[in-house]
């Protein structure tokens, strides 16, 4: 037995004995923090450090007699490898993110039973879904209960990182403006205050960055917006005194993170929040809650002229940066095998190479082969595939700039490609197209136009399992609230779409133990035209890089479609030439040529 | 003054009186009936009786001082006629159905003000939204109070027409096979009983059928099934002693219509009922009401293989008589005008001369030049207008026949179209063509699908403003639930395709004073493919009709369009062919000639 299985189930029998103390039957851990974030900090790994198991999704329910981790197909190998020596025992979900495990509660635990978790790291709405599935059970709900915090010796401390100021030249409006902005929208609630706990939202409001967890370029804090005055809530630590004298000039107040329960208990005002964002902790320290949006999300998806402007500089940047990992691949590939590891790690050092950048915005996946069609793959030091000169290889990969979030995939065959791989890219590339190409009348809804990125696979019988597409931050989070392309009823697929929206468009096809494809531009929503019929509006792709032509079967493009191809390839040269040397224009001028 | 307007203020002055002696501040009398149907009786014409306006959509509200209509464009004309002389006034919706007097009560009545309503003729979910409204503004609402019957001299009686077996060799499942299906569906909800109240799923579950609303072949009833007993409430009168005795033999006890609401007050068990459904006054009748699907509602929607059968039959007989009707039309126009109403009468009685012919399920609409741009259009004896041998026209049209309901629409030029006109004829085929021939994954829902049909008249700025489809019935409504092709997200549009539901495709484009086009099939749904990707679905067209091809653009169609064009002539000739005369099916051969 080594020592992490080992103290994996000492601390499993620690959180038994709070229960058994606390009389709690079931306990709950999901892979959240208190700001429903996608990467948290080391302070909220708790679901890992009880069960050893360090992938990105997943939740624990511990009973005394069962231990138990619920995750999906992604994380089978990864999960049984990790809970091998330990008693924790994987229930592998059917659907990724699907709450199983509340079915397995309810079926485990008898009427009557309590069940305990930490209302910090659940949102009001998600305490409420899982309050009416237990209600018929009588199972009780005890969200008062930070049991990890008593067993957990040597938990991570916040992390403590300065903050930093996005300069108005990149921010494009001040914090003052923006705050006016969100005011301005407040009046159409009733509500004195606005409670907002969404890093990113807190992060663009105050134009502060941070760099508290990976990827996310935030920081962890709070935000109370008023009439008049706004506070943040945050370790003051982390500001200089210049800033700190900048926020005060603009009506910001800060105080520290743990002050904010208090300081809402006290506010005896309506305070407007987003159940589906807003903690169970908070909520319940407020005296007046409003439910409704979250305001701050709502303007910061519709990205400005000057945010824009800033995007196609940043997607140059990345373009550069992408055509110098191709051309390194290729060059390397003719000597020797690279491993995925190495691929994502030059790609860091090229992006890095470019003005104002600040780190990836994602992991980058580098699937090659068999590993492409793992659709959330990330490529392990050790364990990466070696790449020859022959096959498929998909790479997902974006970089944080300071003028920008970038996010692009490209796959391209390193040998000949057969004729069934050709078929499937080319029908993954008109998906690309159709939905790149489209003009829709103003009102209308991501989960009505995926279907036109899907629609020439499913002709053949394919699919993919994944979202078409999802909002991505300015120098933000990568993937970003509210809108997107999805095929089902969630807030991603029924938002409707807005001139300055920015969303990722990424079709793919997938073959199991074969090869991954996919094709990911990000584009920008903007207004197309207005007749008599109302408005139109359509997306311009924004990324700047070639599609691979030896993966395309011409013979399946309409002649629009190969005129879409030649003009895009025609702007990815003419925008990115001006900063390649004449080696890399070389290079470029012939992975752009008409088809 | 006529007498008409004259009694019009006279009865609003009634319910006045009424409204002061119950403290009713506002009454709201809608269209509806108890069973929330699209045709209703006589009897339930209320609004109609009150205001004098005869269209089939609107809303009134009458308040000490102001009595007002609320309805859409389609009307406006028609109600600014027939209100003119009374003190109602018209109140122009923006959006079809939405409910915007709401917010005009809610605007107008002060806080703590009561609102009467006939709690019959609103659902549970309409009145919780009712509610919803008011809740802020403290408005009352009163759901007891049917004043019309207090004013309304000679209120027609509910109709006595006779009820008929819908034969086993239409039905395809008998009556007791159905009830067990049900039955079988009721062990998934906590419930002894399920109340339904819809007419048409009731007709479906009795094999039942009758004629007391225009168009809908239904019969006014409750029904009640339990484990082993099922209650039938209505008027006895309409059963023969044979039918009668036949339900008793199947377990089914009729009891009197207007017994319903003391039986349900008596029933001390779980009813299971749908809330978009059930009428206020049946619900508050309920000692437990569990809240589930019209479970008949979704068995209805599947047709069965013996069904679709029969629907093929019922389509060859519908393409019969709208050759005949054709080819009358155009002999008549080389010699004189016809007018539009005419064309609707013709229809009637070539329809009429087919076997099992029952009646239209809905009037037809036959729309000549700009009349073709007004959506809802229905030609009217004095008023219809004539049409030459010259412009476009619509035909939009359906039968009742024992073994199916059709639902067509036809546009045809009557001399050469313009360029403009056949452009954007074309548009609405490729849209119609798109969807006839998509495959999709199980688990699509019609809102996903809807932009297939539009997406090419999208790109040059143009749409239409309704749904692309609705589920049709099995010789019952025209309209039927749950399913269809919708831009938006209501029950039609997030409905789960199913192999065995059958709907509409009709894409169509209307250009305001010049003329409509619409294009419509009957398509089923079906299972296409099993791929390692999943189960795919497709649509078969069922409904056999040649479409105009001298108003299709050719060049704009492309190969796999044309393909479809060609094979779906063939099937419409080599199907109806047989039925038709020798001088008809020359007629036939040359509109059905492959392009």
């Amino acid at each position: 037995m080594t020592h992490q299985t080992a103290s994996v189930d000492q601390r499993i029998a620690a959180l038994r004995q709070q229960m058994k103390q606390q009389q709690i039957d079931a306990y709950l851990i999901p892979s959240s923090d208190p700001h429903q974030s996608e990467y948290v900090a080391e302070h909220w790994k708790a679901r890992e450090w009880l069960s050893g198991f360090s992938g990105s999704a997943g939740t624990v329910v511990v009973t005394a007699s069962h231990a138990g981790l619920w995750t999906d197909s992604r994380y089978f190998l990864q999960a049984e490898t990790q809970l091998a020596e330990s008693e924790v025992v994987l229930h592998k979900q059917k659907i990724p993110h699907a709450p199983e495990h509340i079915n397995w509660i309810a079926e485990q635990l008898p009427s009557g039973s309590k069940l305990g978790l930490d209302g910090r790291l659940f949102s009001v709405k998600q305490l409420r879904r899982l309050a009416k599935a237990f209600q018929e059970k009588s199972i009780d709900i005890d969200s008062s209960q930070d049991l990890l915090d008593q067993v957990w010796d040597n938990r991570p401390r916040l992390p403590k990182f300065p903050i930093f100021e996005h300069e108005l030249q990149y921010a494009g409006l001040s914090r003052n403006g923006k705050l006016a902005q969100l005011r301005g929208k407040m009046t159409e609630h009733d509500c004195g205050y606005h409670l907002i706990s969404t890093l990113d939202d807190i992060a663009w409001l105050f134009n502060l960055r941070g760099k508290d967890v990976d990827c996310n370029p935030v920081f962890i804090a709070y935000a109370l917006i008023g009439e008049k005055i706004a506070y943040l809530f945050l370790d003051s630590d982390k500001l200089d005194e210049d800033l700190q004298a900048s926020l005060r000039a603009d009506g910001v107040l800060v105080k520290q993170y743990n002050e904010i329960e208090s300081f809402l208990q006290r506010l005896d005002e309506k305070v407007l929040i987003d159940r589906s964002s807003i903690n169970v902790q908070l909520f319940n320290c407020l005296q007046q809650a409003v439910s409704g949006p979250n305001i701050c999300s709502d303007l910061k998806a519709v990205k400005s002229t000057s945010e824009i402007e800033h995007i196609r500089q940043a997607m140059r940047k990345d373009g550069v940066a992408l055509t110098r990992l191709f051309r390194w691949l290729e060059q390397e590939l003719d000597k020797r095998t690279v491993s995925e590891f190495e691929v994502s790690e030059k790609l860091i050092d090229y992006r890095s190479q470019q003005e104002g950048y600040h780190g990836e915005s994602f992991p980058a996946i580098v699937g090659y082969k068999g590993n492409g069609a793992i659709v959330h793959y990330r490529p392990m030091p050790d364990t990466s595939a070696q790449i020859h000169k022959e096959g498929i290889l998909l790479l997902d990969s974006g970089g944080q700039y300071l003028d920008g979030t970038t996010d692009i995939t490209r796959t391209i065959a390193l040998s000949e490609p057969t004729e069934e791989q050709k078929r499937n890219f080319t029908l993954v590339l008109k998906g690309y197209i159709s939905l790149d190409t489209l003009r829709f009348p103003q009102g209308t809804m991501g989960i009505q136009m995926d279907v036109l990125a899907r629609q020439h696979l499913w002709q053949q019988g394919l699919n993919y399992g994944h979202g078409t597409g999802h909002g991505v931050g300015f120098f933000l989070n990568v993937h970003e609230s509210p809108q997107g392309f999805a095929p089902s009823l969630g807030a991603r697929g029924t938002t409707v779409f807005q001139p300055g929206m920015l969303t990722s468009n990424e079709p793919g096809f997938y073959k199991t133990d074969e090869y991954g494809i996919r094709i990911e531009n990000l584009v920008v929503c903007q207004e197309y035209m207005k007749t008599a019929y109302g408005i139109f509006l359509s997306f311009e792709a924004v990324t700047l890089f070639p599609i691979d032509r030896s993966l395309i079967a011409t013979d399946l493009l309409t002649p629009q479609e190969k005129q879409w191809l030649n003009a895009y390839h025609k702007e990815v040269f003419d925008k990115l030439s001006p900063l390649l040397t004449e080696e890399e224009k070389d290079w470029m001028a012939d992975k752009c040529q008409a088809i």
